[in-house]
């Protein structure tokens, strides 16, 4: 099946619905309000029926959504349905939080290698995952590995998108400031933790 | 002066954009196009041009935008033209890499203060901010901190959210996976790595 013109803004937010149902199954509930999960996540409960009528789900006068059915649904269009195996590049703090985080499998994904050029972090394991040299870099493609996380210094950022493009890799999750250049057919989502700061303080009562 | 009726969309978008503008600056251009400020942040020109619309930036024809002027506007519009003194809770992995950041400054705020439950991280220094006892809470109102980041164990999510709250944080970024419940009154902007790499699959081409 397809699903054809879901809006940017609309796939942009499935990620934050799909979370707040995985939160709700894991609370052992069946159904949700659109208000319900709207309460939860932040969003409008317009907006959540809006955004599910793209893919047809409009759930049940009186009982609502269920929850098990749409989240399925939900990570069926974002192509989570399989498992994605994913790579993180620059073993630093943040590096290391990423793979402690035991959130990925949730999403359907499997952070399945972690690479360094610190020949001193080489072969440390973290979570399970040993740490290789950057110059394995070049194995992803036939590992099957299409993600990849950069948690590198800015000044190595760019040299390890191009490393990850090169090894085949078609996502890529940016944690570093700096703007990456890639081919238009490379997706990259930039992370940065102050510019999602910056949307708090206009919500918040001034004095 | 006010800016009434800015859709959530577009204050969602305007630290993205901020972030385009902070970045060209530092390149060393004075003004940029809707089409290049698009290209660089991955947002189509005439949402840009639709979204700075709403404050009046209307740009110049074949000059485009002054980065220094829209920049400050954003900044006064997303209420971040004034410093904002944060304080972090929790300081694990995640945590340390938050105080490491250097990218907080640009956007107005301060990480003016850290806290962890474990005595043997107290008194510790990162980044020239001393790790104090998370009892220390409750003098944040005092030392006029207004925002908060959590980044502690799932479990303790909640219990520092309301501790949080008791010292008069108005908005909260939360690193943890839990929903945490706070009053209307306060903000709470959820950070969820594995959420946010959800978005990747689904603009990768597939096979």
């Amino acid at each position: 099946m397809r699903y054809r013109k879901i809006p940017d803004e609309t796939v942009r937010r499935l990620p934050v619905y799909l979370r707040g149902l995985l939160f709700t199954s894991e609370q052992g509930r069946e159904n949700i309000s659109s208000q319900n999960l709207g309460d939860l996540v932040g969003v409008n409960a317009w907006q959540i029926r809006k955004d599910f009528s793209y893919f047809g789900e409009l759930g049940t006068r009186g009982v609502g959504y269920s929850v098990e059915k749409l989240a399925a649904q939900i990570k069926k269009i974002l192509k989570l349905a399989t498992v994605q195996k994913a790579a993180l590049v620059g073993v630093g703090n943040l590096g290391s939080a990423v793979l402690s985080y035991s959130g990925f499998a949730a999403y359907g994904f499997d952070i399945a290698a972690a690479f360094d050029a610190n020949p001193k972090k080489v072969g440390r394991k973290i979570n399970n995952i040993v740490i290789e040299d950057i110059s394995n870099l070049r194995t992803l493609g036939k590992r099957k590995v299409t993600l990849g996380i950069i948690a590198v210094p800015r000044r190595a950022a760019q040299e390890t998108a191009d490393g990850l493009v090169k090894a085949g890799i078609k996502g890529i999750l940016n944690f570093s400031p700096l703007y990456i250049a890639v081919p238009k057919k490379v997706k990259v989502i930039a992370i940065d933790i102050a510019m999602d700061m910056a949307r708090l303080p206009y919500y918040m009562p001034s004095g």
